[in-house]
């Protein structure tokens, strides 16, 4: 009998676990200098905050959701996303009343969807994501969107695009609204079947159809810009002025919506632009959501933030032909021949790692030879070598492997000899 | 409406997962040393990987688990433990067939398990577990345990205890196996239903049980260790030889048992000894389990693990009356008087961050009293303070809260100038 990995998930072995590692380490020291702090929730939660946060009649709710009733009845549902569950917490610890604000949180961690898997789409994902909540102040926008933007460009990133819009304030959404009503209204039925229950549900989503992206409506559709009143269009103004002055290029583009109502204000994509990086190019997306606190039970509190996905951020490196600078290799290996060797092995390995260095020897019972092999194999920076003449005499040899350089160290000063050594 | 975290979960919140940062830093230097690289498996395995690494016989399986159908009407269940998954992980990526052997895996993230929540008791909870998958050398063992051991005590834990026993070999098992059916048969009516349906499947496991852990014929069942055939002796021997040559102290306890046929051998359990720490006083269980690999596909191959509960080691921390070091507190939060100022902020807080400089501003328009209260809440090393009138002077007031020096710097060399004084 064999066992599998379910699908559309993987299993993330050591090689890929340390770009993985050095991926999160970057995030979470520009979140140490950005000064968001992080915050765990659930895998999963009860089912409605979902179907609120989220939306339930978005695509994730409709269709892609893991949900399932616990022993006890509940229903649950694994996350599909990371920003429902943060502001859940919000409201549930009462942040709103902390003194500090805005409250600025990270997360990393799985986030589940059931769709078709292919090429980077997993039903199993990571999402590192931001949330400031308690800011209506446009610079918070701006350093949102900057704090995007460093994480890729720390890592090397070079080929990136930024998208800006802005959905406006709840007055300019609803006339933008109507508008796009009267638009598509006489010829509604030339749409496709999710784009006609959109019509009067969420006729913004319309924009953002696959289906019909080539129909001639969608290219003369009402702008969003077009219908900010004066206190968006400063805001928006205002969120350009800082990422002007941050030495951060963008593109406006009136077409990147958010379906749901409590999104307003700012809304943000970064896009992969190096060659090759197939059909789903972003990277990252997020924006403003001052309805969403309240939706989940809250106090009327701004909130802006974005996610990105760390699958995508790992193509992305690779289609830029960016390797991150992962250490590889041990300190030292410390190879043993004959049975009282091979046991004060055990001990010195012990006392090496005791002084922070990465050490390792045979479990295998190997001969001088193929312990040597395997030491080659780990990358040992130094081998040290103990045989039975070594003991006797109270040293051990040690050998620098990008040198070739040997030594004879006595056993008493060989911990703190590695340590010299190794600084 | 409001929305609830769901029962028996947590939310991690800053405070807390600055502690779960640091334990983690700890635990994956410690695996660097020690030479145990990172593997991430899935949250969800086929429910059938359970049934079978878990075994069908267990209250994990019988009674705790997160099983779900998916959309595609596959049986899928939330990970209860980590062991099962890594072992197949190991198996479908042919890790057996690696140069480097043992194969030293280390993992870390939530499981779950349908329990009834109590205090330190979670249906989501978090293990660090480690894998040495293809050694059978009793040094292997020792090492396993001593990362253990070195994880609690590098976190500063002292009232530890380290209890250890063999399970023996596959011949051992079975002639111990007899010897306890022999001795539980003429009164296992005395026992509870479960003793009395574990009397034939896993007789073992009745030395386990809680509800009759006082019967007399408990305390007289037959040991293990006279039951350990010559073999078995010899490698629990050298097991010992190795932890007291590691300098790590023990107690031998034969009632230290696992249930399923494919443990074997080492079995061991790290305690701790603080007072006031609750019922549960096992923070660490493990062992070699030299059949796993095969029950789950793969060629015979042994084994050697253990888990640890993040929660259980915080409780620990927490009886022990053990603070973390942790570094609270940002290195300079920029204060702003002024339109013109409150721009000019915000490009020098971003600057400052790309020095690796933690910074702040204000973003809720508050007055220069107030920004001061926020940055002296944020624990700000420095505070620099930028008026209209230093502005016009290209200057900005910067102060050193602990001394309360301060000093007038040019804008053009302010960032060199806090990189030099943070140093």
């Amino acid at each position: 009998m064999s066992f599998q990995i379910p699908r559309g998930t993987q299993d993330i072995l050591p090689e890929q676990a340390a770009k993985w590692q050095y991926i999160e380490r970057i995030a979470r020291e520009l979140c140490r200098r950005y000064n968001y702090q992080e915050i765990r929730t659930p895998i999963f939660e009860h089912t409605e905050l979902f179907l609120r946060g989220v939306g339930d009649t978005t695509d994730i709710v409709q269709k892609e959701m893991y949900t399932f009733e616990d022993r006890g009845g509940r229903s649950l549902t694994l996350r599909p996303e990371g920003t429902a569950a943060v502001v859940r917490s919000f409201v549930e610890n009462k942040m709103y009343g902390y003194p500090n604000q805005p409250v600025k949180l990270y997360y990393m961690g799985p986030m589940f969807r059931y769709e078709r898997p292919q090429a980077g789409r997993f039903r199993q994902f990571v999402q590192f994501g931001v949330e400031a909540l308690g800011s209506n102040d446009p610079a918070i926008d701006a350093e949102v969107i900057a704090l995007a933007m460093d994480i890729y460009r720390s890592l090397g990133l070079k080929k990136l695009k930024l998208v800006i819009n802005s959905l406006g304030d709840v007055e300019s959404r609803k006339a933008h609204r109507q508008a796009l009503i009267d638009h598509f209204q006489p010829r509604i039925h030339e749409f496709c079947d999710d784009c006609q229950a959109r019509l009067h549900k969420n006729p913004m989503r319309i924009l953002d159809c696959k289906k019909d992206r080539d129909h001639e409506l969608m290219r003369t559709a009402p702008s969003i810009l077009d219908y900010l009143n004066e206190q968006s269009r400063t805001y928006f103004e205002k969120v350009q002025m800082y990422l002007q002055k941050l030495g951060i290029a963008f593109e406006v583009d009136p077409r990147l919506v958010r379906g749901l109502d409590y999104y307003n204000h700012t809304a943000f994509e970064i896009m992969s632009e190096a060659e090759g990086f197939g059909a789903i190019t972003t990277l990252c997306g997020g924006g403003r959501y001052n309805g969403l606190v309240q939706e989940i039970g809250g106090p009327e509190t701004p909130g802006i933030g974005f996610a990105l996905s760390i699958e995508r951020l790992l193509a992305a490196l690779e289609a830029e032909g960016i390797s991150l600078p992962i250490s590889e290799g041990i300190d030292c290996y410390v190879v043993a021949l004959g049975e009282q060797a091979k046991e004060e092995a055990v001990a010195l390995v012990a006392a090496l790692r005791q002084e922070g260095i990465a050490a390792e020897k045979d479990y295998q019972d190997r001969k001088v030879k193929a312990q040597l092999k395997a030491a080659d194999r780990l990358h040992a920076a130094y081998v040290a070598i103990l045989g039975e003449d070594e003991l006797q005499k109270g040293v051990i040899n040690v050998k620098h492997m990008a040198t070739g350089e040997q030594q004879e160290v006595s056993l008493d000063i060989f911990v703190s000899h590695m340590k010299n050594v190794l600084q």
